[in-house]
């Protein structure tokens, strides 16, 4: 008998600790609001002082604090502020007659977000305070306090004083609760729409609708600059020219070449929810740019938010079990994409030198030059859909090179609807073609 | 002491039982010949009767006679014999002047290898006998008995009395051992003369390189048609362009437009191999296109070749949990690339039609037109390197996005240089043009 008594208390404990064990890993695995997270100070709904929140959340502040240092760059990005326009001269045609041409950089962190308005040259004094609405967690405040129309009576230089911290807490939590919650007006309204409420969506799904407050394509309306995202016909590149060709909007026009054009912001959201990947597995933009850590017993997600190329093990290797693979695949995605982006690029150089031509023809035929500059605005946005966005490719890969391929393919048909406006073919003379064998053509 | 007695005669039954049941599922999951598999009948070397050695393996023969009755289609391939011709009629006018233009259908079944090669319309008494190279298990037996010449010297009639047996097991083993083999000379050659030693390959390679015996490019060299892969520069679409350009290698002429064209074969293995995901995650094809199987306690590779979305449990589930996601994010992918590979159709018929009537001009620019010829042949050879490809981008998904872009970027040049040629621009006014939007061009 006393062998089976033993037995059985030896069942026991193993059954006792599994299960121990099992619900102290749950509770490790909670996020913190979940494990009746217990506040230090009582912070005031929409703080903009990142460093109050801090005070209860200091792993999270002390990440968020790292964005403002760390400026490593990757091959093709990171968060080092280096020159678009340097990196790659195409880009000042391109951007011809367009304050992009002026300054164009590489992004850095997110505590960097005022120095580096305040200091690039595409601000001037006739730019609008609407340019600060990415840039602050004061926003979220302003825009409760004034509503937009805040921003929609002031310039730039006038908002400045009401602007005192970068990107922070405020832009994506709420005060008590930590929830996260879109704080964008602009974003609430393209939801809104599109007949979707933030307030349903799942904590998996906030992880990604979050960084659509500011990582989105956008434009301003009116001469009040009122912010706002070009979502009414859906968030696919076809559908935001589509909606923009409908209201007749455009950003400026291409000198010589008459081009009413558009320019592309940060559509990263947009790009990563079109069917990529990554996004179709459900996996959220903060699994890979804000991946959990661990701090002793206590799990957090980094706000050191960056490319996951810097910190692949944390980032990849939350699902990936082969982190060297999975950057060797996002080298050649990216080297592929890279090509890609420069062969459109090449195409669109061409076309604006086309039209150029054509425009200074006496007899040139109004219609097709007008055919050639629609290929040339439409070209342009798929090119800097792509261009603009921050992951050269890896967000989907497949969706970016089909947009450029259509870039290239419409930049080529803008080209010939030149020469056909102009009557002269001598118009493709020039250009940015491929290198043709120097064997002669065999005869079969 | 008891009790510890008890505890430590359970502690060891646990230890065997585990051990047992470790080496059991270890045994089980080792392939035939690892297993010291006893045969029941010798196979004569090269035995090209498939039924004979299903005798020793009667689960991968029941499988691989499957392959003569699984016609199932997928949405863009599968087994099932549709003509390319009527599901696209744009391939007429690509492959016009040429045998693919007569009849082109989707490739059914390895057993069915006989039955369609000779029941095809591109197949009349001019074909060569090097056309059954990779349609018969009989192969291996000729080319050791009488070496490639017994092909060089005869035409298609003549052999058809030596082939008795569709693809089988003879293509791919080494009888007695089982051993995966390179079977095909000019495959051997080809690895050769990139300095690879096929013996040295692990087995896991060569579940990949077996089916280079047949699903690769390839050519016939010279009045002899002597199978050759044109490999000496490389295996991606550019390298084997080149190749082809410096030996002046053509398939035939365009009519019209006289460009001198390459047609490609089924290129699987050259656009796997290019850094695909995949390859890159050391997948190689037998994993999803021959999963493992079991009959009860044994474990056998399907022989019944085919689309893994016909059994995407079993071929993508060894790997992947999420079954459903898989399948969707194949489909994604293919809807994709399909339309990029209509848009450089549209393109490559356009450049036709552009060198066509750029050809009749009387003071045509000659040299600018051959330029247009060399940019048609390229382009539509790499269009040809993916939709003769076996996976509708799939097996490469990047990389064959990258090919199908440069194609339609060639043949819109070639457009280009065709009008240039003529001195008319006019050329350049029928085509298959992206659908301009219909509100007016909008001025800022």
């Amino acid at each position: 008998m006393k062998k089976y008594t033993t037995l059985i208390l030896v069942g026991f404990i193993i059954v006792l600790a599994a299960g121990l064990a099992g619900t102290l890993l749950y509770l490790k695995n909670q996020p913190p609001q979940e494990r009746g997270f217990e506040p230090i100070i009582e912070i005031a709904p929409m703080e903009p002082d990142s460093s109050k929140w801090g005070i209860n959340f200091p792993n999270e502040y002390a990440t968020l604090l790292k964005t403002g240092n760390n400026n490593t760059p990757t091959t093709y990005g990171g968060s080092e502020k280096f020159s678009h326009l340097i990196e790659d001269p195409r880009q000042v045609i391109l951007f011809a007659g367009y304050s992009f041409s002026k300054e164009y950089n590489e992004d850095r962190g997110h505590q960097n977000s005022l120095t580096d308005v305040r200091a690039i040259k595409r601000v001037d004094e006739k730019t609008h305070a609407t340019c600060y609405s990415c840039k602050s967690s004061d926003n979220p405040r302003l825009w409760s306090e004034m509503g937009m129309e805040a921003y929609d009576a002031k310039m730039f230089s006038e908002m400045t004083p009401e602007i005192q911290n970068p990107i922070g807490c405020a832009n994506c939590h709420e005060a008590g609760t930590m929830r996260l919650i879109v704080t964008n007006p602009a974003l609430e309204a393209a939801l809104q729409a599109q007949g979707k409420d933030w307030q349903t969506f799942t904590r998996q799904e906030m992880r990604s609708v979050v960084c659509a407050n500011c990582h989105v394509e956008y434009y301003f309306v009116g001469d009040k600059k009122v912010l706002t995202l070009p979502w009414m016909n859906g968030t696919r590149v076809e559908e935001i020219i589509a909606y923009y060709d409908s209201i007749g909007f455009s950003d400026w026009m291409y000198p010589g070449a008459e081009t009413p054009m558009l320019k592309a912001q940060h559509p990263d959201f947009e790009m990563f929810t079109a069917n990529s990947t990554h996004y179709q597995a459900g996996v959220a933009c903060a699994d890979c740019h804000m991946p959990y850590l661990r701090d002793g017993a206590a799990k957090y997600s980094s706000h050191d938010v960056h490319s996951p190329l810097l910190n692949p093990e944390q980032a990849c290797g939350q699902c990936h079990t082969d982190v060297d693979y999975v950057v060797e695949r996002v080298k050649t995605i990216q080297d592929e994409v890279y090509k890609a982006k420069l062969a459109a690029e090449d195409a669109i150089v061409d076309a604006i030198t086309a039209i150029q031509a054509a425009a200074k023809v006496s007899d040139v035929d109004p219609i097709l030059l007008d055919e050639a500059r629609t290929l040339h605005r439409h070209a342009q946005f798929r090119w800097d859909f792509v261009s603009a966005e921050n992951s050269m490719g890896f967000h989907n890969p497949e969706e970016v090179l089909c947009i450029l391929g259509d870039a290239t393919n419409l930049a080529r048909q803008a080209q010939m609807k030149a020469a056909q406006a102009a009557h002269a073919p001598s118009i493709l003379e020039t250009g940015s073609y491929y290198t043709l064998p120097s064997v002669p053509t065999p005869v079969p």
